[in-house]
């Protein structure tokens, strides 16, 4: 069994969403003093790899608790995308047409997996358009992930996060895939189980080989 | 395929260990105002289902960004121990010899699992004494979970942690087993990918049938 973490590190360090501060580690107990450490952690729930529920954009959507988590384990496909400039649109996953089943988890790998974990936001990230989100949506896939801290940018109505929540695909933003090569993998990301929430801090991974 | 969450949730409610206060979820966008919802957790390291790196307990132990992912997933066994009063000692384990193989991650279930995630803090909680994580030790095994949010309770120089943290074995607490027969599963535990601290809080699943 491999395992290929694919989860961005947290750190106070963090690269945040528009440069915001998400990250404080709090120590309450160290070593040196008593024996033990204990950490307080302060972040926000869409600090580094992260679930956003329908709650995020919707009135009436969905939170963390009330997603199915299924929807994030299973088969996967890694698209290599790494030749786009800035949008990905429906064209751009017309080309995988063939790869792309119902069922899939689909994560888009880009130019964002060069970026350093600390470095400061970049707005001109890649990210998934309007009509990509709406292809995807066609497809009947569960869930699709990129490897930034947005998948939106500054669409106005955000029109690829509603699209994606109506059509009831997990989102998965803040993944690492520098080091993944395109094709099919299992996958399990699980974020933490917060109650009442739009969104939460998650941990991603590739599985190969068999369980 | 089937997936168990075996996670506790986290609200302001959950129960802290001693009856710490752990949760804050604080407001930074609400629906009404700004058309999106935006929340900051609060929570120590040790908040419901984590996981303790050697540092908590060990002057120069690893931190969790350290520990080798791939001891949190695997073939997994779950031991019924729901007869012992408030001790796991070796005797209670050596009922399990056959069962307990090199390379399992063992699941400890016990009464704790009837308690409800937001109760007062049970200062008698079923723990896994010294000698049993001596015989945990002996049987190789990759890493240990147990259904509350300590593992040790208060043995004097924390013997039980120390032990299982020198061999190498990883330390889950604060998982949910009540709806979990005893058997065979494959777990995924994935801790937020922290760095240089000594613990993390994590989501655990018990998957079945085929990935």
């Amino acid at each position: 069994m491999k395992v290929i973490d694919v989860s961005w590190p947290i750190s106070r360090a963090t690269t945040g969403y528009k440069d915001r501060a998400v990250v404080k580690f709090d120590e309450i107990k160290n070593f040196l003093r008593d024996g033990v450490r204990e950490t307080n952690i302060n972040l926000s729930a869409h600090t580094g790899t992260h679930i956003d529920a329908p709650s995020h954009f919707l009135r009436d959507g969905k939170t963390i608790d009330q997603i199915d988590l299924s929807r994030f384990i299973g088969r996967c496909k890694v698209l290599d995308l790494t030749d786009v400039g800035e949008q990905i649109t429906r064209n751009c996953l017309a080309n995988y047409e063939g790869e792309i089943n119902e069922g899939d988890i689909v994560l888009l790998k880009t130019n964002n997996s060069t970026k350093i974990a600390t470095d400061k936001f970049s707005p001109h990230f890649v990210y998934l358009e309007f009509t990509g989100a709406e292809y995807l949506k066609e497809k009947k896939i569960k869930a699709v992930g990129i490897d930034y801290l947005g998948m939106e940018r500054s669409q106005s109505g955000h029109p690829t996060h509603t699209t994606l929540m109506h059509a009831d695909i997990g989102i998965i933003e803040g993944l690492r895939l520098r080091s993944v090569k395109k094709g099919s993998y299992f996958f399990v990301c699980l974020p933490l189980y917060t109650i009442g929430i739009e969104a939460a801090p998650a941990r991603a991974v590739l599985i190969s080989d068999n369980m």
